[in-house]
């Protein structure tokens, strides 16, 4: 048994005592947490300059850079996260359905944690409290792998939750950093079935497609969003042009934001001169199909491949379409099954794309921006699933968790 | 493209299709293909027997003979097996919660189908027709793929059930069987993610462990189960050997009956030989601890691999435990999360074990046996999950479904 079969090990007999622990424990727990991490600020932001000066010294990207500092500021919003996390109802041992068999059993379908839970990231030291905290919350004990170039802030990070977690009375090892962030280990926790129930991966398209392929512990897929708006040729165009924009350029490297445009060949030479002037004015470059440019033809030309990228950019890719049925067509192609919406007044196009559009969140007359823990009610989430089993959406806590079956008789047999 | 992935897309095709029949419509495709069975019998039979005369020439076991047969009587079964499937409830479009959000946003949850599910089998003709009905009556497309030494038998029957469907109105797509056998070509259903949504494999261990290892599209593991019965020493005593003996002895062959049985130190002395004496009478081999031996001598000492083999047969590993924690204990070790009981009168204990054991379905004074789909009151099952993502313990059409979320709005954006 090496490290991390230990360490895997440890953490399916933490989970075993922490499935059947009350909300009130978690809840202490979470709040030790935010305490400690605002107690230990010092030594966080310490190792995070440690991090920092190696990303420096290895030519990171600004924005990699960005993602990668913690601060006063960003470790006080880490702590109310958590307590955010504390103030949640707790969805372990819910009884989400009971029933009676004629031969007296009685059957009871009770809410229960996953278990262990893998979360492999990238380097975003906000991932490892967060991810912390729901799994806490929701009973599961976490195994958590950041990327390398975070190592020191996570390490620092995980010093402080486990003596939190100590200190509230729960075993530390509910909650435990790999602490070798080489590639055979990480392989090598994407195949402990024995002990890992679940792997999470969360980042990039490159990391979700590495754990895809080589994990053979189960995965929940999140990220990847090529979401769709349609403009129908019967709506508003007027509101069909402000959700069009928003959900391109409100945030436009979050995977619930737009990346093609399709629009009706009934309103196209009305609606899109105006649309994409707009589009233009924001600073949004657009790509279009010929039949875009032949009546907007300072467009420039999309290739084969824009149907099928995620541009997380100030990019917008627009077709023409000949109506709901292609509109429908084009996205079950093309989309990612995350996030698609309509824009149209008549009723019968709204039920038609809701019901064949192939994707978690469906949404008539609506940004595909709403795609989010928070939005949907849902008050934190770990991650928006696009793959169909176990949850699919925005997932918080009550999608950290499965279901047993506790049945009751006296004495039947068959 | 080769012919699997002109399959699989067109799979993918007519499931888009599929997704929003009404229950009319495939209601009545369930009874033509029921009809379409018992009108191609003999077609079906010629074929059967082409299947098992190469299986004789292979010199196969008499048992897997048996599976491999048909005859009328089974094609009845068949046939009735899909009648029943078609009386069952539909459970696509059930909205399974709806909200509002403080900015107008009107959030509904609806049940909708998995997509294209892909089904690796052994050589169990029934399989293919049980499969085709339940997918199809919960929306789902299949893409079958039986053990080559029924090939001839589930061509055969391909060809009624895609006539049947033809006939009913429905894209005869929507249930297919894999034509080339070779292992290359099951690997490569395993790594379609483009087209398809979910692998269900129902076989034996080495089957599962195979999809397991290989596949990149999301699998739900079912079968494997290493199940306990625990007598505690506050119990019933006939009532706890009458569920122990049964546990075992009534049809050994399943995953849901019970391989290990577990007993209290504080009752071992008295209940181990009048249970195993009668296990004995009914041909049970029993392998035991010291600790069982130390007081019925005559039993096989059993190994450390017992505690963790899923004998199938009739062989019963026997072990005193001390108390009501070192029985969880021992189950969370070596039990593969399915099924698993405890016999006692005293509910403290029982409700420490079926909280605490990790389990599908846990049972207090009853026998594991009754882990089925028809003994839950499902109707009809595809198998039974002991994986704790999406579905746990017997899958019924319910657990052949995911969810949507459909949002209505008046033009939010974000």
């Amino acid at each position: 048994m090496n490290a991390l079969m230990e360490q895997a090990s440890r953490a399916r007999a933490a989970w075993l005592e922490l499935q059947t622990a009350d909300s009130q424990l978690k809840n202490r727990a979470l709040d030790c947490i935010a305490q400690a991490l605002t107690a230990d600020r010092e030594d966080i932001l310490e190792a995070n300059r440690r991090d920092l000066d190696k990303a420096r010294q290895n030519g990171m990207s600004p924005a990699f850079i960005e993602r990668l500092t913690l601060n006063e500021e960003r470790i006080q919003k880490m702590a109310d996260g958590v307590l955010q996390v504390a103030g949640l109802p707790d969805p372990v041992g819910e009884i989400m359905e009971e029933w009676d068999r004629p031969n007296g059993l009685h059957i009871q379908k009770v809410r229960v944690p996953l278990g262990v839970i893998g979360i492999i990231y990238e380097s975003r030291p906000n991932v490892t409290v967060d991810a912390a905290a729901l799994c806490l919350k929701s009973g599961n004990a976490a195994i958590l792998r950041g990327g390398s170039d975070a190592f020191e802030s996570n390490r620092a990070l995980m010093d402080s939750l486990r003596r939190a977690l100590s200190q509230a009375g729960l075993n530390p090892d509910c909650v435990s950093l790999v602490m070798d962030t080489s590639r055979e280990t990480v392989n090598q926790l994407m195949r402990l079935n024995e002990y890992v129930d679940v792997l999470i991966p969360r980042g990039g398209k490159g990391l979700i497609h590495s754990v895809v392929q080589n994990a053979t512990v189960p995965v929940i897929q999140t990220g990847d969003g090529v979401c769709h708006v349609y403009v129908d040729g019967e709506c508003d165009q007027a509101m069909a042009q402000k959700v069009a924009v928003s959900a391109k350029v409100s945030r436009p490297s979050v995977c619930n934001s737009a990346e093609t445009l399709l629009v009706d060949s009934a309103i196209a030479q009305v609606f899109l001169p105006k649309c994409l002037e707009e589009l233009r004015e924001k600073g949004v470059e657009i790509r279009g199909c010929d039949r875009v440019r032949a009546i907007c033809p300072w467009v420039k030309p999309a290739t084969d491949q824009d149907w099928d990228t995620e541009y997380n950019d100030l990019i917008y890719s627009v077709k023409v379409v000949d109506g709901v049925e292609a509109a429908i067509d084009h996205i079950n192609r093309h989309g990612t099954r995350h996030s698609e919406a309509i824009l149209t007044s008549n009723l019968e196009h709204a039920r038609l794309f809701q019901a064949k559009v192939d994707a978690a969140a469906v949404y008539h007359n609506a940004s595909t921006r709403f795609t989010d823990g928070g939005e949907f009610g849902f008050g934190a989430e770990i991650g928006i699933s696009n793959q169909k089993l176990h949850a699919r959406g925005p997932m918080g806590l009550r999608e950290l968790t499965t279901y047993k079956y506790m049945i009751g008789g006296d004495g039947q047999i068959r």
